[in-house]
């Protein structure tokens, strides 16, 4: 990591719209004045500027060792799919067609057959599963690529929806029903669920979706709903069974240990640079962004204050020891800039400690601490600052995930009527929960004409719901993103 | 890494092509054999298999590292370039036109601009360095992306020309030609001749490209060029001055000191997916591949020979003590697979170290070390099998960079006269070296007739050529891929 300790160009705190007064602005100042991203030329897409890009690479290697771990390996499969895959599974089709990207010429010809820009790999990875596996022997076979993906996109959204988004997007192949679900949702809890709660600090509903709201082919979805600090929800992550259904329109099929030729059961599950998004939103404030340390790509800056060669030599002190402890941490010297406009920079940043080191300070053998979650300054002895330090990120990543947490459980209401639920999401901007019996789909039609909508189906003892219809499955409802 | 450790299906040695028979079969066979990659559905496209994709994720790891050390940062740029950006510089529109894949509808409609997939990023980088560049302070800017592109490919090969491809281009702005050049050369240096030489075992040959053979757009390019086993030459990656031209198409202009609005000099740099295919033709044999122990996802195998307990025992003792050293090992334990498949699988994967354990062998306190370089085996001692084997890779790294530095000076002929070089090129199926003030333009034209190249001109003292009339400029002329 070299992010650049610069503060952006013109950057004051105060040039950030109030999350009071219009969140989305808040949003949009966010991502430009910590140049995380901007809006390409082509409507929807996106550049990703280092900064945000090096989020990505926190979430991507994170994200890496758990699929790694779940025991899926990685590999690639084209861009560009033959149209005809498309229009194989129905449903599929039906709800990508609107938002394709399609090539119609190639190497300065029209193509025989146009190739559309994958907005998602289920038919191909088909087509080369079905060669693949013959046997029982060959399942499962757990597949995951990180690729970019193309869904035409008409009110885009940097991060939240643009035409083009990176992503990871796991495809596995199960020799029955009941593995496939388990593995979906293995993926689910111990991939998504962990990297979102212990790395990002946001503390997700994971439940499964409605009919309505399942991924076009898919026989269940089961998402991680996160709560943002407007209240409204952002699907983090989804993990899908998709049944038969693909493997019986490419054939993919195995023979069991009886020598029965069988269609496979698959899953197939995925979360986006969308996650940025969520991050943003899930911890931000009116200084900027606020980073959980374990996600951080810089957890601590060491600022000196002032050249004087003292301060230098006990901030290169203090950059080993940090790094010797295993912190990602990076030292500010940049005398061109003013102090104000430095720290400034830091926070918007969202970097979660800023150590500072001064003369008048370091003379007593003190340095400051400042910790971003809240704010907090402390002078500390010199000789005990790493030690503190590294204290102090392990408690403010659990402070995040608890305030968000408590944020969330004070804006979730439980009620008993539809239109209760729906008044009780919208006046107090949160979710609502509602027994799933009082919802039904004739119910989820009245929510979106509210602009509501089911996000998930849990459990009310907070496990996964396995029979949509169980006495006990609640709805979570909520505006989302 | 948990490539499986199965030999695939039906596969023998035997079943490859040898390469003295028929090299490019020989290359095809052992992409197929060792489940690499294959033929995606649209022409030229290709599907990255697990065990290729590991091999694609050393490189990037170590690609990436060095990039870093060099002070690039990793950014992302939209895959979609509207078609207007690449008409800006005439002749890298000219270059690439042939190439390009055009999207013409999104979202359901005829798109009023049409867009191309990227088929390299200069033109849109531009239109954003031409934003973010306002003043020498700003300079150098040094942005890397990770990304796929597209170029039509009429006589695809996997790896090594395929319509899609995986690679890293770099993209850097600085404030004057000079500081541009040395960049453009400490990427070639210190991040691609490194990696090839000290990773992949591949002794390359850095040097400057004739004007002929230069990238379009670029006032220079610099190259590294590497030499297969069947003598051809394979340009491994390149590194481009850019000079202004970009930049002034772009507008992309910063302040000197002085006050005065200067258009920036540029870099571009990058290598692909293309790697795979040096690696595979640098060192692989008639059992497959040969990987150099540096680059191998799996270095070791633990070969358990039957399923005795005391071979477990050993065998994850010997596990445990490889791993604590930092050895990337697996254990194949996979008794469902004959003994004699299981040693032939991992041969054709080119896995650089085996340790078998038997029983009998085991009860006189020993194991077999075989090295895949050499096809060599040894009884040792099981108690000092792990210290052994991590020196045998350590040697045999140097000695497949050694054995591939011998075969490529063997067949590398210096010439006085260019039908001498042309005819020692074909004949010996190797390098020519020859003055370049003997080859010039002209010289150019003549050796194409023949199907050969000039590869790169290098100074005759080794170091890279300044001046391309120097004196002591010499040509490498080859058949290349």
């Amino acid at each position: 990591m070299s992010i650049s300790a610069k503060a952006p160009k013109g950057t004051r705190a105060s040039s950030i719209t109030p999350q009071q007064e219009d969140f989305p602005r808040w949003y949009q100042d966010v991502v430009s004045k910590t140049e995380l991203a901007e809006n390409g030329p082509v409507r929807g897409t996106m550049v990703i500027r280092p900064y945000g890009y090096a989020l990505w690479e926190r979430i991507q290697n994170e994200l890496d060792k758990r699929i790694k771990a779940a025991g899926a390996q990685n590999a690639y499969f084209p861009l560009l799919i033959p149209e005809s895959y498309l229009h194989r599974e129905s449903e599929h089709v039906e709800g990508f067609s609107p938002e394709l990207a399609v090539v119609t010429h190639g190497g300065g010809k029209e193509l025989e057959e146009p190739a559309v820009v994958r907005p998602t790999s289920e038919t191909i990875i088909n087509a080369y599963f079905a060669k693949w596996i013959q046997s029982y022997r060959d399942l499962p076979l757990l597949i995951n690529q990180w690729a970019n993906v193309v869904r035409w996109e008409l009110r885009p959204r940097l991060f939240l929806r643009t035409t083009e988004f990176l992503w990871q997007e796991g495809h596995t192949a199960h020799a029955s029903a009941k593995e496939a679900r388990d593995y979906a949702i293995k993926i689910l809890q111990t991939v998504y669920e962990d990297l979102m709660v212990d790395v990002m600090a946001v503390p997700v509903i994971t439940g499964r979706k409605t009919a309505k709201e399942r991924f076009p082919g898919a026989e269940e979805s089961w998402t991680c709903e996160g709560m943002m600090r407007d209240g409204k929800a952002l699907q983090m992550g989804t993990s899908h069974e998709l049944g038969q259904r693909f493997s019986k329109m490419f054939g993919t099929t195995f023979q069991t240990p009886d020598g029965i030729e069988t269609h496979v059961w698959q899953t197939s599950w995925g979360v986006s640079t969308r996650l940025l998004g969520a991050l943003i939103m899930a911890h931000g404030d009116d200084y900027g962004l606020r980073l959980p340390p374990e996600l951080a790509p810089i957890q601590a800056v060491i600022v000196l204050i002032s050249p004087d060669s003292s301060i230098e030599t006990a901030g290169i002190q203090l950059l080993q020891e940090l790094k010797g402890r295993g912190c990602r941490v990076e030292m500010d010297s940049d005398m061109h800039t003013s102090y104000g406009r430095r720290i400034t920079g830091w926070e918007i940043k969202g970097v979660p400690l800023r150590i500072e080191i001064g003369q008048r300070e370091l003379d007593a053998g003190n340095v400051t601490i400042a910790l971003r979650d809240t704010g907090e300054k402390q002078s500390i002895p010199v000789a005990s600052a790493s030690a503190v330090a590294i204290d102090a990120l392990s408690s403010m990543q659990h402070r995040m995930l608890e305030q968000a947490r408590s944020f969330r459980d004070e804006h979730t209401y439980p009620a008993t009527a539809l239109e209760d639920a729906a008044a009780k999401a919208i006046g107090g901007k949160g979710f609502a929960t509602i027994p799933w019996s009082l919802v039904g789909n004739k119910g989820e039609e009245e929510l979106a004409k509210e602009g509501l909508t089911v996000r998930c189906l849990v459990a009310e003892n907070g496990s996964l719901p396995v029979g949509i219809d169980d006495d006990d499955t609640l709805a979570v409802i909520a505006k989302a993103y």
